[in-house]
């Protein structure tokens, strides 16, 4: 069962609301023996970081891990892993007309339906805090896919928001890092800016499509046919705060091509299979061909706006919702290194899969 | 685990290849007491049947299934259920060549690079045929709906194959099953049909989008935050084969809406809340809102197609394939049953976990 | 979920009942590359076969298997692998009377409870014929465990049965497949025999304790906390139908033993860590040592039984039962090969778990 | 998968090492609204408590357990339930020359030979200190049964200690909680201290049989057939530290019964089916009767013992191991409250389990 659980071998169970006293991530079936420490972890988060970026949310939590088991002497034992991460910026006051009232386009009211009762500060386990978890285990996960299988390589950019779109032809996959929406193309990023600017003035929002892909991973990973690796990614993303859709390389494009024009060719190169393309984002029949893997996703527009919205109270009495607090204008910028984390968390579990059904590596040669 | 298992309380198991004696689920965790029969689940494999579209593939299954377990004088027993379908019409002689080869778009290296072996005949584990079996599970499913849901409605249909799409103005609810594409508009059939045949005479294949609805779901099904009803609808869809992309709701288009746009408001009605759109999807947090359930998804176009493509053979010597045999030229049409299939066991599972964890429908009351 | 599936990655469901068309075995996730076929999983059932010894129930079941798929060449694909067994030799007319009536000491009454219907025919799903599917997957296991791990061997026999009790200065382990009771003691068969035939005499039952050891089992497999070594054998043992207690080594009788008297001391060989004794039974927190791992459980008398025993029927009313038809004055004989099933499938769980997560062999050396 | 988790639907993850910062559960699928706070954990901790009675260790941990997840309001919300418990009475110069030994009777071998290194303190996750994050996850569980089942009512206690043993002839359950030792005659517990005292000067440990009871358990739970109740309590007490065997009802002793003794004949009584004995145990074919649910399981002795053993290093030279600091002369009286932790999650889980793939209730009308 995996309510609260995602993975199968490596796998990670999240806990903690919004305004509880600490939110976390229980990180069961790591390897032992990998180097892991909490200021490694803390990297993954600091990128994450409401504040961060003036882009996204201004509440100011400093998303301060802690490992508080799992590890010895700096290397894991293969026990399971407790990471905490305490909140400490609540500010409780500002939901406070939130608790009879349902946010429209928020959980509020499914949460209500469902279990009767809900923690209705800043959307208690509903709240896209809980993606700080996600990010702390992913950091477990990259620091064991560097000693398991050096060369892999994960990156997650934006290549669309709103009515911004890259241009693909000036991709640059180093100028990611060094603007504020982790775009692919640096001399773009003012224009981000000035658009996200104006939704900000305007009390409005808007949506964005993140790409995430990982380079380095090797064929032969992925276990038709409900554990296909195309599905735990669509799985992975899908379940990310205000995800509305997930693609695979072309994606809903595919629907459009031929045969002819889909088809990615094979040939044989010096270390083994090559490809003369990747419409197929990487993934063959569920599993992994060597090629970079490719997954997108289209995160839904905030609905925590401050432009008023029709909804009801807990009493069916009709009210007009004005969402007071900080809020982000784009929470597409901050799924970014979320997506790494649950790319990086993808991997690792089936490599674990692969190698314990199968054993080590690719079975079958080729050439 | 779940590598060939899907669901969680209502979970089936399917296995058998394309040229083996035969394929099948087992069903388990069915409810006690469901009215079921060999011929409820026939009428929804008979709607899956290759031959009886002549816009899909030629080959001649049967497909009849047979129910060897679970069932004592007409009702479940609450036991596992056994199903059954047995292979008649494999003509291994269509596929000779492709032991030693690999065929581009399929999954035939990556599973010979994961196992180091694989059945290659009409693609072994990884061929459409395992989701003839899908589709026997989903007969199961719509069963135990239709005994503890009443009022459940699951429809599927096509809205884009290649270069063709429907038009929403003219949507159709009640011509979906009248044609052979499965589209919600009778009049537009005739031109798919040229489309479509005009890329067989060119040996050729396309993509497909197909959309899946689900009507009279009760709100509150879902269980947050891994086992969201998107992110399982997510791994349903885009575990069948061929699949590039899942939607819910606005899908992808979300990226490009303001929270403005793509709020949707509540009001009260008369039997509990209503709302004034559906850009959701049915689905709030990962829950559902008891609006339609909305699941897009996209199928890539066939890579068994008869013009010549570049790949490679086991020994790394380069080949040019030309798939023989019996092709669909848009394997899009024949998953519309797929898709009903797996909705109705996902919204069924998902049942069955509301009121395994919380009890008989939604807890909290609106109004 | 496992309801009705036992393990974690080498996985299999059974399903069928005593008087259902089949019965079989959906196994998941086997190695690629094992050799297996129809021949080698018969071979076990045989031992375990109705009819083939004179103690056991006259009811003359052929059991023969068939793979239905997960199988090319002979060898095994890493796709699920369907193993069935037809029921040939149902006498319905013998449990005629059953269906209105509880019989005590069978599940009859608890089913009913549950499901509020059963298959009454046979004990259904409860029945022991269940067991045939997990003699035919511990054929599975087997056949990956003497490829992955040679040097393994498992071995079941009884150690008692009602006042009948093996002299273990006489333990002879070539002497088991000799005899009708499987007992490590040639000599003592004749005397068992005479007991046996008695109580068949006298409408009687009696239990048994059935031993079950593995030889050649590698250190470090296991998972603690709650995946332990012991922890799945004693699950494994305990759903076999009838059993009611399990033990690990010395078992209950740790209990009265002191800390001098049950320490296993450890002592280095020139292979590696030796062990002056084995109260463990081969595991110790849940890991395999390397020691034989010693299992031993307790099967109840058989409930069916020709004397009359008191009960009521479905509507409340008195009643007496007299069970007709075949059955076995001591279900412990046929308990052996099962137990020796359920080992080999918990064996190769944990191997393949154990590379998973940690990699191929123990990763501490010693010495 | 569930290597550190236990349960199905009601499912908690264990964490923690004996002397990292803190340990604990992380504690899903508890059902929402049930009234939960600390002191209702903290009674069952106090219950376990080192201190809290004299005969177990002297280590001096208040076991202070905090809620940091899932509660609000003093109710449940159906999502994640961290619980923590903040270690503070680690003396780690206790276990000073341990860390290259390997103490006889101990994990520390099979965890070095599985994992390749070890938090050595204190046998880290092999450590009894686990199961205080069991007692506080039974907590929740209590607590949910009182609300869901009022009427179920779990008692444990012990039965035998070394050469020690109940008269159940005195049977007194009101004395259960009256002395240290939980055994259920009052005037038996003075002979029971002198011994356990005599065992403490000789610097040696003894082992205990403990019993647990539930009562007031509804008929219908468990899931058949590798879900049996019977399965998952073993498979509970088997994964307790130092746990060697398990029985249901008449245990081991079922061997040496007939049939015509071993049959719990079945009566109609006011409220529904009676029974004129229980040698089941509460449950026949896995599936609870509405009887007292009897489990009984031995634990060995402590291997912690003053005495020297004979052992090696990691280097494989031979050492003769005298455990200091604080030890325990019977680990048995702790695990009383750690079995009726388990006893309380298992048949928790089982309601869920029922109530969710059957609906409310027993569906089986008798009478």
């Amino acid at each position: 069962m995996s309510l609260n659980t995602f993975g199968h071998l490596f796998r990670f169970t999240t806990w903690g609301e919004s305004h509880g006293p600490a939110l976390g991530a229980t990180v069961d079936g790591c390897p032992p023996g990998i180097a892991l420490d909490e200021a490694m972890l803390q990297h993954w988060l600091d990128k994450r970081r409401p504040g961060q970026n003036k882009n996204t949310t201004q509440r100011n939590e400093p998303d301060a891990v802690r490992i508080l088991s799992g590890i010895y002497e700096g290397q894991s034992t293969g026990t399971p892993i407790q990471l905490m991460i305490e909140n400490t910026d609540q500010r409780s006051k500002d939901y406070g007309d939130i608790a009879q009232t349902f946010r429209p386009g928020h959980a509020d009211i499914t949460y209500h339906q469902k279990y009767g009762l809900r923690d209705p500060r800043g959307g208690g386990r509903s709240s896209a805090r809980e993606t700080a978890a996600r990010v702390a285990a992913g950091g477990v996960a990259r620091a064991a896919l560097a000693a398991l299988v050096p060369g892999v390589e994960i990156k997650g950019y934006m290549v669309a928001m709103g009515e911004m779109e890259i241009d693909r032809t000036r991709f640059d996959w180093d100028a990611i890092e060094g603007n504020d929406f982790w775009i692919p193309d640096a001399a773009a990023a003012p224009e981000w800016e000035a658009y996200l600017q104006k939704l900000r003035k305007d009390h409005n929002s808007v949506g964005a499509v993140v790409e995430v892909v990982a380079r380095g991973v090797p064929a032969g990973l992925g276990a038709p046919v409900y554990g296909k690796l195309d599905t735990d990614l669509a799985a992975a993303m899908m379940s990310i705060n205000a995800v509305k859709g997930v693609e695979i390389g072309e994606g809903m494009a595919a629907a459009r091509l031929t045969g002819t024009d889909n088809a990615d060719e094979i040939f044989m190169g010096e270390a083994g299979p090559e490809y003369g393309s990747n419409h197929a984002g990487g993934i063959l029949g569920g599993i992994s061909t060597g090629q970079e893997v490719v997954v997108r996703f289209a995160v839904k527009p905030t609905s925590s706006i401050l432009s008023p919205r029709r909804s009801i109270r807990i009493d069916g009495t009709p009210i007009e919702v004005v969402t007071k607090g900080r809020h982000d204008p784009c929470v597409g910028i901050r799924a970014v290194p979320v997506a790494e984390a649950m790319m990086a968390c993808v991997i690792l579990d089936h490599l674990l899969l692969h190698r314990g059904q199968v054993g080590d590596g690719p079975r079958g040669q080729i050439g």
